[in-house]
This record gives structure tokens, sequence and C-alpha cells, in this order.
């Protein structure tokens, strides 16, 4: 896998640096960051960390990362270019159409798209019901320190998910299933008051260098397809749209002008800048609507609302749904993972687990099946906001129904009174439906409700999201889990502070903390810190202890590499 | 209950104004914050809601609030003056015994300290064991909006405390026990890194405007007595101690020079200053100690190291267990609580629900019913650091070994690689804990094992941890929970963006958060936001789909004040 030079200014610390887990035999290598420790105090060498990296190899934005993944695609022999559609002026909107150019075109490598041959199915869900390992396979296998066959046999049952569409060849493979780490998910976009690519695919590197391990693009405004082709092509993390919103943009924004013919385009198009996995409200159908008359705060998703608006309006049945199977094919050419979108979710934890939700979910399970008869690989999105006694019920409801198909929730947001918190209420609601088996957490930024994410949000939603994930995993006992907290652990106990910055998830915060209490570069090795001063010193106690009644503790040795 | 007059400024936003809930015929007249809200969209009046108020009347910290609470403990007739102890230069520490006066002394009202007469008992649990409705009693029924029955009965088992020393006659009375609102302990102190009163006392009036239920001053360095009396005489909130800190202070640091003595003197201090509970590290039991010695992380409570230094050092019982009845004799003679602390909590992850831990917690039910004997009002304190599959356990053993004692807990964080976020790794153990039965929670800032909490830092604590609190009334059905959070709710569902930050935990920063993306004044009126803007509206087309299928939903009608 080909990288850029090592670039120690990208790196979270000083004490980071690009390692690789490599499995000579496959000829696979995987990204990790090596997270480099003093020595303990008695003079013992304390090992570097190992940890899930998803930054990527890093690019200059203008070119682009190297499509180092083609290979792979070429090599199973069952695609071809062909007379595929490309970029129309219309698909940046009206904007880029009066100036006849998007505002900031697209310059760097963007060779024809890829489909798959006629007859054949290219999706990972494919190789692997018929005992195919591919490459991607392995790739994850060693990223998530598991036997491949554990990845190849969920991903057959449809129970975990790779998101790698062949136009999308400058990925790094990962995983989404409740057997493997619990992964996080980070939104961006532009919209109709704001917006600037460059912006967005800066917020992109961002979201990946803190530990997103996915990314939606939500744009809503001016040229919306140049945006995402800048995102596409610098984007080491999969990448997730919502084609409505760009298909609401061709028709003005005039929900009932909106047709099948246009949003199968929309989709088309994206299958062939190499999105990875679309969210699609099939599940809003017309019968369901009026469950969400009474509720405190009505329909929220803006998918779910522009399509129950237009089955109103038509009295129709959702066009997503009655065209499904037509889409599943599509997907089933390029790899594109369905994220069935929960168009019905509550807007508030007044309408949390109600009529209109599950009976939605019930739906989602049946088109979980019928994606799965196409080889697709299919992911259900869930709520929201949900009170903490009824968050267990979606995921156990969701994992039963939809047979074990990956969960990919929104939080929940467990209290509805802290906006400016919400990353915070969300967060709360996030770790207990992971730890009961979701499989994927959408962040919520702290601007949720109130305005767009900035970049300190991205990165502050990045941040507690990979906290409740890992929580999760502690939780769920996954194997190696604990390695980080308890590498962090020892070198609190034994006064190494800078090594307790660098095993953070945000090492110069943390150092800033420290620093402003006690700026002096010797308190960092001071045996002692500002919260008890030398006097108090507990833990300089504490080592009194252990050296009247006990050796010093072995931790457990270095496992599999965790976030 | 007399105040100042009411100063708009004081309050947290425009809309807030101090209100009052009254008992006339018992003479009893609760704060509480009223929020005024908007008009619906359709002219329908929107009822202000009441929320739960812990700022006080507000105060000028040279004066010191009214003892408004003076009455009611004279008109019981079992306290009296006697020859007290009084303030002592040393009580300052060496700087001021040097100096010959504290740094900033206190100046106000300071009538003599009273005890309970000859033969009586003047604690809440007292009382309540004999029947006796107190006014306090009434004033935290009309507080929790229950019937006072509930709080006597639940004193009386000891399952709910009123922390409410005779000489703190300034504190409005609330109860802390698993029937009643979860409840936010904020830490507040100097130490021997950094100091000053002033920003103390500012600290406690900021902590209490944001919502803080209790107060505790961990000061270490210089002025100890001093600050301690500024705080207590300005803090509408109970105030909480640990003795021992000071204890340590008097022998200058040197832990085995610590006595009995020296710690009863500090108790007796410290309860005719007005300390309403104080942490007592009784159960840090000798033969416990090496129990901790094969733990990644020891000792970590500063008390639990200090008396295991004490006690390895002396080869000696901790003095703290073998005087244990005559603390309860103190403590019944001012109406101080005890929380039992826990020096043995695990501080890490890896050391959670461990031997040393549980061993302990076995102690600390043997002290608690040890003090109901003598009808001293207990709670028990908890972790710390707990993955959250283990969190449960802690509350359900600590509530069965001790009999329902209420629990206090600290977090726990879920995980230990977030330095810098461990308001936040702490809040999702916290709401859990509380959600099976935790009365308090200790809050924990952002520089948690960091340095000290600035003004901010106590703030961003406070306001996790009423999230914390409030999720967990809500989880656990408490009565009323989610009145705040439907009329939230119903304010964004119809754009009233004024309201959705009234009635938001800290509105201010939700207004400015909006207004960066969308600063003009008409956008808080506006029938969309930032995230869709104008044409892709969801809440818009939802609002359509009442019109054609329902009627607009009526929210539970206004019932108890909750946070």
């Amino acid at each position: 896998m080909p990288h850029l030079s090592p670039d120690p200014s990208r790196e979270q610390h000083p004490t980071h640096r690009p390692g690789r887990l490599t499995d000579p035999t496959h000829d696979i290598s995987v990204p990790v960051t090596e997270i480099h420790l003093d020595d303990s105090p008695d003079g013992t060498p304390n090992a570097p960390v190992q940890v899930y990296r998803t930054m990527g190899p890093g690019s200059v934005p203008e070119e682009g990362l190297i499509p180092w993944r083609e290979q792979w695609i070429a090599e199973r022999d069952d695609t071809e270019t062909y007379n595929h559609r490309g970029h129309q002026l219309l698909d940046d909107g009206r904007a880029a159409l009066r100036r006849g150019a998007a505002s900031q075109q697209w310059r760097g490598r963007r060779p024809d798209p890829l489909r798959a041959t006629t007859g054949r199915t290219v999706t990972q869900m494919h190789y692997a019901r018929r005992g195919v390992i591919t490459p991607e396979m392995r790739f994850v296998a060693l990223r998530e320190n598991c036997d491949v066959e554990l990845v190849r046999s969920e991903l057959a049952a449809g129970r975990a998910i790779i998101p790698s569409n062949i136009n999308h060849p400058e990925s790094e493979p990962m995983i989404i299933g409740r057997a493997f780490l619990v992964k996080v998910n980070a939104n961006i976009g532009n919209s109709a008051v704001t917006s600037s690519i460059s912006e967005e695919v800066a917020k992109l590197d961002w979201a990946a260098k803190w530990g997103a391990d996915t990314l939606m693009d939500l744009s809503t405004g001016n040229d919306i397809h140049t945006t995402r082709e800048w995102i596409i092509r610098n984007s080491p993390i999969p990448v997730g749209t919502v084609p409505i919103y760009q298909a609401l943009e061709k028709v003005n924004g005039v929900a009932n002008a909106l047709t099948w013919e246009i949003y199968r385009d929309t989709v088309i198009e994206q299958c062939e800048q190499g999105v990875d996995y679309m969210t699609v409200h099939a599940g809003v159908l017309h019968r369901y609507i009026p469950l969400t008359a009474e509720r405190v705060t009505g329909i929220v998703s803006r998918g779910g609302s522009i399509l129950a608006g237009w089955s109103m309006a038509h009295d129709e049945e959702n066009f997503l749904y009655t065209h499904f199977d037509e889409l599943c094919e599509i997907f089933a050419a390029y790899d594109v993972a369905f994220s069935l979108g929960d168009g019905l979710r509550p807007g508030s934890t007044a309408d949390a687990n109600d009529a209109a939700q599950f009976a939605e979910l019930d739906t989602l399970a049946e088109l979980t099946e019928r994606a799965w008869a196409h080889d697709v690989q299919v992911m259900v999105e869930g709520p929201g906001h949900v009170p903490l006694h009824k968050v267990r019920e979606n995921v156990e409801r969701q994992q039963e129904l939809c047979h074990g198909a990956p969960f990919y929730t929104l939080g929940p947001l467990v209290t509805d009174i802290a906006p400016g918190y919400d990353h915070i209420t969300s967060a709360i609601g996030a770790t207990e439906i992971a730890r009961y088996g979701t499989a994927m957490l959408c962040y919520v930024t702290p601007k949720e409700h109130l305005g767009l994410p900035n970049r300190d949000d991205v990165k502050t939603g990045v941040i507690t999201y990979k906290i409740a994930a890992h929580a999760a995993d502690i939780a769920k006992g996954h194997p190696g889990a604990t390695h980080r907290d308890d590498a962090l652990s020892k070198a609190r106990f034994e006064f190494r502070w800078n090594d307790q910055f660098a095993l953070g998830l945000d090492p110069a915060t943390a150092q800033e903390y420290h620093d402003e209490t006690l700026p002096a570069e010797p308190a960092k090795s001071a045996h002692f810190c500002s919260m008890c001063g030398p006097k108090f010193c507990s833990m300089r106690i504490s080592q009194d202890i252990r050296e009247t009644y006990g050796a010093p503790v072995a931790l457990p040795s270095p496992g599999m590499p965790v976030s």
C-alpha cells in the first residue's frame, strides 16, 4: 500500500509515528499509529502501544490520494468501464449552470468509472457468501486483530459490511459489525446557507485525523457534485451520502417534483463517483405517515419528511420502496452499501419507541432481506432521541428483526434540555446502545440543533464518540480493548506525564490543561500534580505501599491495536 | 425566607425569573426559576416552566447570606451556645501564623456557634425517627413536589439525608436519596500550588448558578479556615469537606505525625463553622492495605493514602475507625452528615470492583449502621473508574450492604484514555450508576487528572453532571422529569428559537452557537435553521402533515419543577 513519506506534523503528538501491521503471506499491510513511551522510573522500558489509525497516508488536496486498491479490484476481473453517465453541469446546481462550472473544479486524477460486468455482482457480501476471501477481508482482519474467517462469515451472514465502492480505490477497508470494534461516523457538508469546498475537504482530513471511521457528506447547497469529488478523492475512509438531498436540488427544492428517474440518475452519478454507502429512506411508507401526527416533534429526518411530503402530495407509495429492487441491482454493480434510513425516527425523547418508529423498523427489516437477496451489503439506521431506559430495546429489536444487520445510530440523545451539549447527551445514549450491539455511531457535535459544526466542533464530536465507542468495546469485553487504558493508567501512576498525554485521545489538549496550572517543564516529570501538591500525593504514598507489600504490577502484554 | 431584591443579571437568561413555591399553611416558601415562554405560532400561550433553583438569593461576599434558617433551629429549643473552640491562627496554616492573620480575613457576621444541649440529638434523622416533621422536611417536600411523609420516612430509614449543620443557617435545605431527584456536587478548593479566597467564593456562586446542589471545599493550601468561612457564609447549598486535609496541614504535611486529637480538634473547628457533611475515610482498614499492592494504580484517594500511610507507619488500625463512635457523637451534636469516604476506590478501570474496593465497602456498611445507632445521617462514597459493564454492580451492592444509605459517586469514568475529556467519560458512568440508584453525583471537570478547574471548567462540569442526573431521573421514571424536555422539544418544533435557548441548561451558549451560523435577529424566528436551510426544512413538512392528519399535540400539563 503506497503512501507519502511520513510527515510528523500530521501526527497528533510527537511521540506518535505511523507504523504497519503486515501479513507478508498475502502482501497486506495495514497502517497503525505507534505511540512511543518513556521508560518507567525504575528504568524498565515500556513497549510502544499500537492503536488503530484512520487518518490515511495524507494527500495533496488538489491531487487526491493514490488509488492503491485498484489492483485488488482489477485482479478480480469482474468489472469494466462502460458508456458512463459522467458529470453534468446541473449536478452542481443552478449557480454552476449559470457560471458554466463549479466554483472550484476538480482537476485531479479521475479515471473512467467501473461497473460490474454483465451478470456479475461485485459486493464483498457476494464474495463472502461464495467462500471467497478478498484482500479487503484480509486487510480488515489484520486491522481488527481477528481471524479472517470471522470477517468472511460475518459478511456472508449480513452481520457486517465492508463499505468499499469499486470507484473509491483510495479507501482503506474497514468493517462495520457487532463482532468488531465499534465505529464512528462524522457528518460534514455545506448547506444552502453557508459553504466552501476546501473547508469541507479540510474537515474530512481533520475528522479522519481524530479517528472518524467513515464520513457522510450531507451537502445540500451549491457545488454538491464537485464538493463530493474532492472529498472522495481525498478520503482514506468510506464516504456515505443521502442522495435524496441532491435529487431535490435538481428539482429546485420542490419535493413534489421529485421522480424515481431523477433519483435513480443521482444514485448512478454518485455510484460512479465512488460513494461507499447511501442512506435510503425506503421505509417511510404512506400508511405510516399519520402515525406521526400526534408526535411532539413530528418527522425530523430531512429525507423522511421529503418522502412523506412527496407521498402525501401524490397520494402514492414512497418511490424508494416501490423501486427498491432496482436500487439493489444498481448497488450490486458498484458495491454500494445501503444505509437504510430511519425517516420516522423520534426527534424528541417524548416520541421515542413509538408506533411510527417501530412500524418503519419492520419495513427496514423486510428491505434488509430484499437487499441480501441481491447480495447487497446493508446497515440499518437508528435514532435519534431516546430516554436511557428505552435505548436497549432499540438495538435488541433491530438486531432481532433485521437478523443481525449492523445497526448505525445517531446518538441517541437521552435528554432534550441541553442544546450546546448534545455531543454529551448523545454520547451517553451512544455508549449504551453500542454496548448492546450497535456497530457504528454517528457522531453529534456541540452544534447539533443549533448550527453547522466548525473545525473545533468536528474534533469535539469525533473524540466524544471515540470515547463512547471505546467504552462500549470495553463493556462488550472486546479482546485487547483495555490495552490503551492500562498503559495510560500505568503512565499516570508512574507520573510519566508526557506518556499520559501521548496515550490520550487528544494529547495536545491534555498537555495544555496540565500546563495551565503547572507550566514549568520539570513539573511534567514531577511526582505530584496541581490537584494535591507535593505533600499530599496519594500516588507517592501508594508507591510506598507497593514497596512494602508487593512487586511492581505486570501489565497485560500488548494485545491487539485498539483505538 | 428573606432574600435580596431580584437581580436580573444573576439569571441565566433574560426570560428566567426567580419565583416561589409556597406552602402557606406552614409558612414555607421555596425558590424556583420560572422560564417565561413566547406564544406558539398559532397564538396559543405557553405557560412558564418552573425549574429547580440552587443559586440562592444572592449575597454581597463580604457580608454573606442572611441566616434565615436560624429561627427554625431556635424554635426546636434543643441547641445552645457554649464555650466553643473558636478560630485559631494555626487553622489557616503557617503563613497566617507568620503574618498574624489570614490573607483576607472574614469580617462579616459570625454569631457564636451552636451545639446540641446535653443529652439532645439535633439531626434530621433523629427528628424523623421520632415522627417529627421539621420545616426543613417541608421545604424539601415542596422543592421535590412530593409528600412530606415520603421525606420523613426516607430520612428515618436512612435512605435519604438533609445535610444541614445547625451552624449553617444560610443554606436552603435539599435532600439526597434515591427516591428523590438525583443531585450534583461540585468540588472546588485551592491547593498548595495555587490559591485565592475570592476566586473560590466566586466559584461557589458560579457552581450554584449552574445547578450544583452541594459543594465540597477541598482546599489544602494556606488560609484553609478562612477560605471555608467565606464559602460557608455565602453558600445557599450544603458544604462538605475532607477534614483530614486540614489536619495534615496542621502537622506540616507529615502524615505519620497525625493523631486522633488533632483530627478531632479539626472536626470540631469545622462543625462550629457550619460544614454540612464530611468525608471520613474510616473504612481504610490496616488489613486491606496489602490488597492494593497488585493494582495498576494503587491508592488514588488522597485521604485513603494518608490514612494507609499512617496505619502502615504506626502498625496500628486507622484512628478514624477506632474512634468512629466518638465522631458520631460529635456529628450528632451539630447535625453533620457522614460522607463515608472510599479511600480504596479504583484509580483506573483496571482496578475496578476488586477485593480492596469491596472489602472497604463491607466496612462502610458496618460504619453506616454504627452512625445510624447515633441517629447520624450518612451517605456512602463510591468510585471512581469503572468500565460500563461493571458499574451497576457497584450501586446494587452498596444499596444492599448499606441498607439503602444514599450512594454518592465520583463519575465513574468508563475509560481512561481521554484526559481532557473526563467530564464526558465520567458522565457516561454517572448516568448509568444514577439510573440504578445513586443519589448524588460528584462532578468531574475537563481538568480531572491534569490541573485545577477554572471558572469555565466548573461550569462545564456542573452542566455535564446536570445532564447525567437529569437523564437518570428520566430513566428512573421520576414524576414530571420530562416536563422541561417536552417544553423544549415543542419550542424546537415550533421554531421558537429563543424559547429553545431559554429552556436549555446553558441558554447563552446555545444562542451563541446558533448565532455563529445565522447571526441575523430575524433568523431566530425563521422557520428553518442552518442545518437544512429554508428548502429542506423537515419540521415545516412535518407541520404540513399535522395539518393534514391531526390536531396539535397537547403537551402534558405542567407537573413538578425539575432541573
